[in-house]
């Protein structure tokens, strides 16, 4: 039949499971702390009536909020609905040129999604032995980089030098960080280059560190001109993305510093003892900057310990491509959650 | 300098104002009333805990309550960001044949914007004398159409035997009746018609008839290939669009058909009266199905009755196109609103 013919045929992401059932959910990187207590505030406060209106269109609230939050003017500063969302017109703003894109072939499987939608070529750059990056990879012709730092799902972060080194050799193409981990990294953001480089973006997400991925925000900060581009798409794409509890609550969780400081910790403190308990257990792994562990046995295998642990309730995540068919990608719980998760694994590594 | 090249450089669309102080505004369509009471009880009731999790990326609960409300089956049903996400959504998945696609001259300006950021070739076609459309304008060969219905911002609504003669005259394309408006009809939905064309998709939207604008809501109906097409492209672009608030309040409000049909009733008896009083004073206006009414008066000029509202606190919406720049489109508010309207107006048309 013709109508077929013209529609946009696509593959797309597989997001991990969303169990409807109680499991202990180490699968999707979520925060297993509630949002700050200034969100279910508002939540309650919320004049109900507001929602008759169109929310502001410019977002001002929480981009004002966000500006002071990362010390850039809120000119320098893009919010949409989830970091995917910020991703998604990022590659249909930049990624013009009809060269290729080029990003880690072991990385967040969306980008590869994203330049098959928006028909963008694209290469992917082996990681080294170590799954490190291999910055001259990123040297050659392209028409646009991205690649997270963190990376996911081995959990490395690359030094801002390395960073640089690659926004000095492409100066004429938008490389593109995705901190979406980086606030459990302990270590700094790109953001603080983005007055440098006028090539760079750097987008972050409230669905990690600020425990609120059932609210759909996320953002970008760069250059005021590649921001302005971006708000161009956006205002062509959908005047009004972010709802008016979005908004309000987004900006509550942006102010309250001292909740976010002590539940990060707390994830980082959590993660910290996983790993020498892990290491105990004979696994291996690269050192996480996230909030996840990406983990493989050499005596034991991948799929079959997702499986088992998946059987008595406990879900992790588990890719079958080849090159990383070994390794589980545990999301770092709460403490009572990972002692859990343990005695389950040491459970299975007995039978 | 050369990063510019590879930029996707459009023309956004300019929403009506969002003013911050304290005005009429009877300038973007929205609903003078509340959402439904369950909306108010959703949200003081809300578990924040559960914001830290992703929503459900199938939207299963307000795509069944909604399946049941237009009396389809759920994989008939696409939930979105508010109708312009999934018209957005539905012109990259179905818009894609290289030839142009068609569309009224006076229309919602977004599809215009939407043909141009997706690069669709596009052609419109003009309204008659009456402002109602040609249907043999829609028989040429064409890559896809689409129009509301009732029309905006004439307010006229075309029978659906117009829509059916369209559907039968295009098999090979989709053809997009969009419906914002259709609640203030009193007529048939196309929802009635879509498993008898399987190129037909019909949208509507929380944002008018559902005192939802703030939540970002719209959905489309139609044949369940074409739904499928469209959630493959949109796992593509953001697998989790819709935040868990807008989900659980969504539901709320399609749950509640009697404030509903009441508040709904209110709006088309304020605008029975209001149509009544502006053919007093002398305005041509073509007979509105909407929750608006697009007026012009022979003696006074559109856009200086715009500004004189204006300077006194009322907004309503003008364009500057000049087949339209006689008109001003005035949203249908409580009747408390349309009497201070009309007083100031009655000043204005006395000085």
């Amino acid at each position: 039949m013709r109508l077929e013919e013209n529609i946009r045929r696509v593959t797309p992401y597989v997001p991990g499971e969303q169990p409807q059932q109680k499991v202990i959910k180490l699968n999707t990187n979520e925060n297993p702390y509630p949002p700050a207590p200034g969100v279910e505030r508002a939540l309650k406060e919320m004049d109900d009536g507001r929602l008759r209106l169109y929310p502001d269109p410019e977002i001002r609230m929480l981009t004002e909020s966000l500006a002071e939050y990362c010390q850039v003017k809120p000119e320098q500063i893009f919010v949409g609905v989830g970091s995917d969302d910020v991703l998604s017109m990022s590659f249909l703003t930049f990624f013009n040129s009809g060269k290729p894109i080029l990003f880690p072939d072991i990385t967040y499987s969306f980008y590869k999604v994203w330049a098959e939608l928006y028909r963008i070529p694209y290469e992917c750059c082996p990681l080294d032995e170590k799954m490190h990056l291999r910055k001259e990879d990123y040297c050659k012709e392209n028409g646009g980089i991205i690649f997270p730092n963190p990376n996911a799902p081995t959990g490395i972060y690359e030094s801002l030098d390395v960073i640089e080194e690659i926004l000095k050799q492409n100066p004429d193409v938008i490389v593109i960080v995705d901190e979406a981990y980086i606030d459990f990294a302990g270590k700094p953001s790109a953001i603080s280059l983005i007055d440098r480089y006028d090539n760079l973006l750097v987008t972050q997400t409230f669905s990690k560190s600020r425990s609120m991925a059932g609210m759909r925000i996320g953002f970008a900060a760069g250059n005021e001109r590649l921001i302005r581009w971006l708000q161009d798409v956006k205002y062509s794409f959908n005047s009004y993305t972010m709802s008016y509890p979005a908004i309000v609550c987004g900006t509550e969780a942006v102010k309250d510093t001292e909740y976010f400081r002590k539940t990060t910790e707390k994830i980082v403190a959590t993660r910290e003892w996983s790993k020498e308990k892990l290491a105990d257990l004979g696994f291996e792994f690269p050192d996480s900057s996230t909030n996840f562990i990406f983990a493989k046995h050499p005596k034991y295998d991948g799929e079959k310990l997702f499986q088992a642990l998946k059987e008595r309730q406990i879900y992790v995540r588990h890719w079958k491509q080849p090159e990383i068919a070994q390794y589980l990608r545990i999301t770092v719980g709460t403490d009572e959650e990972m002692n859990q998760f343990f005695d389950t694994l040491e459970e299975i590594m007995k039978e």
